[in-house]
């Protein structure tokens, strides 16, 4: 399912191949301003100062980035790799704070790099002394009485196995995106969402195991939620519009943002409206909801209440004019105003486009992958790494953040764990 | 700090000798759809069913309620008594998807209520065998080696007590809004609010001694967040805006959910328009942040994007005209189109205005209050109630469910414990 994406950044071999300046700094403040309310400050800091390494051994596992920078499209570049933009870097409020660099980068593989990175990690694995017992699933932890965890029950083609762990057990699982119970307690407003993002094993387990070994949780109402609205990205000069008519964000922030805006803050209404001039067709495929030849008419066709789109549109105009956007700040490469008809109006409602969804709460862990209590202790023989972690994001998502979290974090728990 | 309210209903004695109409059923209707994304419907069906028998059982105890409906303001009545709304019950969407009854009662005295219903209470505790240990804090839980809850560790003036429990441990420690990390943690944007409605003892512990015991939580990120911008009614015919000089709500639903929007989708940055007819001194002391003859005027004092102001009042002016209010159906009583100078706003921010918050989540109990692991099934010997737990609201706030909440389901779970 992967499309393989790492968020590196600080100035990897790849961004300076490519021209591309960046800091540890630069990269810090972005992802801080950028990750949600409440973002874990020490793990941000950690990745950040040591994301050129990072990439430097994603390089050494063999695995191949071409030297190219390919601009145009969000996240994922279509049958391409190298370098993307895979955040909201450039727009408002983030291009004010950080100074923008590219940090998404995408391995050397047409259409999926994400099997390619794989089974380069795996190969990797397998020329190690490590020893991997497929199909098997981890039913339950062993606790000693003092709460050290010791060892897990595996269950595979109906055996049960219990594994000592002498140095530690660490949990890998992923989020719980296909999980429908934890979703409908957790996450209600995601259920409107059709497409989830994981594979089949994101079912929460690793989560469910460490809270019933007495661990905290943090985020747990936290998800990515992308919405491909605005590629080709000229569609950035259109307005997103809720159920009354207003806009609501900047509409060149990154896909990730808007999805989360639209069915967090809006329920999932929204309408992308253009006009002649920016309409164009969508790379994701995407009904349209209504054309007119004027805004009244659009506004009707929508079923939106009277005069509420034309006095959206009005005040847009007014400023887009002047390239200015004091409402929510969208860079003015795409402002214009939009008086070319005829209107159309591009359907972005859940019921009927892409949003794809995937949870970002979990497990709490400090940098380590160490599994925190509530009071912030450490459960003693227990690691967690990735999605079955809180982990860097947990808001307003750039794509790669969980690639490059999972690696990351999941390389130092292993360490920490071994040691 | 309790203003002693209780939300109760179906066809209280309290409800019938003031005149209103009520039954369970709307009851459940109302608080099914009022009270978050993912209300526990299980404990609200129950808790609709025998809400009358619980309002003579707390009248048994002692609690007197003097007979008086009270019509005119949200949540506690001032230096008043008896039945009141104090809900979201009149107003969209609600009004059209459950027959609307007052359903606030508020024991007689004047002042606060709350302290008179603690002691009722607590008399009624001292008549019974029960024996009470002031001054004790737990400090951790004692657990068998299967996870069975047999009692307690508690600190009393610098001494531990190892306290044996024959039947169970329920904690009713309250929610958390006094403990700054987890708040931090869980509700960053709480932490604008400068009135935090909680004791002391609101320091999460209950949450997490729970938690550390293997239990699941549900809903850390909801809080009630009471905005009490339209106090008297009468202010309920202004506009509520946001910093893009947006209307986001009907002015006229219950200021436990003018709060939650406003903090949680706006960011805390709100205002209240008025004209001069609509204009009267409010009830909890606010600042005016602007007063101007015209609308353009009073957008730039407040520093609204230009025109953004005049077109949301073109907008709504034009609608209320005829007593109309598509975008998010006001009642009609307080729509009139705003256009007598000098128009005013009311400052809502949260910087300067009264945001009263207090957690809404907590321990997954099921209705006799057994604490849940993640996979459903109870720890054994442990139970909650109260803020302690993820109850009845879990948003959207209507007053008077924490003590409602905390009294019903406290019964249910020590009759529980107790067989």
């Amino acid at each position: 399912m992967s499309g393989g994406l790492l968020y590196l950044g600080g100035g990897t071999a790849l961004q300076q191949a490519c021209g591309f300046e960046d800091s540890a700094e630069e990269m810090f403040k972005y992802l801080i301003a950028s990750c949600g309310d409440s973002p874990d400050e020490a793990k941000m800091r950690l990745y950040c100062e040591h994301s050129v390494s990072h990439y430097d051994w994603i390089v050494a596992q063999g695995v191949p980035f071409k030297e190219v920078f390919y601009y145009g499209c969000s996240g994922e570049p279509p049958n391409e790799d190298g370098l993307v933009w895979s955040g909201s870097e450039r727009s408002h409020p983030f291009c004010d704070l950080a100074v923008p660099a590219p940090r998404g980068h995408v391995p050397a593989m047409k259409h999926q790099a994400g099997p390619l990175l794989m089974q380069k990690l795996c190969a990797a694995v397998d020329a190690s002394p490590a020893r991997v017992a497929a199909n098997h699933r981890c039913v339950a932890l062993v606790q000693q009485p003092d709460g050290h965890v010791v060892g897990a029950i595996a269950e595979s083609f109906g055996e049960r196995r219990a594994l000592r762990a002498k140095r530690g057990v660490i949990l890998t699982t992923g989020g719980f995106i296909n999980n429908d119970q934890m979703i409908a307690a957790h996450q209600p407003l995601v259920r409107k969402c059709v497409f989830r993002v994981g594979a089949e094993g994101d079912d929460g387990s690793g989560i469910r195991l460490g809270i019933g070994a007495g661990a905290a949780t943090l985020h747990m109402d936290a998800a990515s939620i992308s919405l491909p609205a605005t590629q080709p990205w000229g569609l950035k000069a259109g307005i997103l519009v809720n159920a009354q008519g207003q806009r609501f964000i900047n509409e060149d922030a990154y896909y990730g943002r808007l999805g989360e805006w639209s069915l967090f803050h809006q329920g999932g209404r929204a309408w992308l409206v253009v006009d002649d001039e920016v309409f164009e067709k969508p790379e994701y495929p995407r009904e349209i909801a209504a054309v007119a030849d004027t805004l009244p008419e659009l506004e009707r066709e929508l079923g939106l209440p009277g005069g509420t789109l034309e006095a959206t549109v009005g005040v847009y105009n007014r400023h887009a004019e002047k390239a200015e956007d004091p409402l929510f700040h969208k860079n003015r490469d795409y402002l214009k105003p939009l008086s070319n008809p005829p209107f159309a109006a591009f359907d972005c409602t859940s019921e009927s486009s892409l949003y794809a969804a995937f949870t970002l709460g979990g497990l709490s862990t400090d940098v380590d992958g160490r599994v925190l209590d509530p009071e912030g202790r450490p459960i003693e023989g227990l690691f967690a790494a990735g999605r079955a972690t809180s982990g860097l994001s947990v808001g307003s998502y750039s794509s790669g953040l969980s690639l490059g979290d999972g690696t990351f974090f999941g390389r130092l728990a292993g360490r920490c764990a071994a040691a």
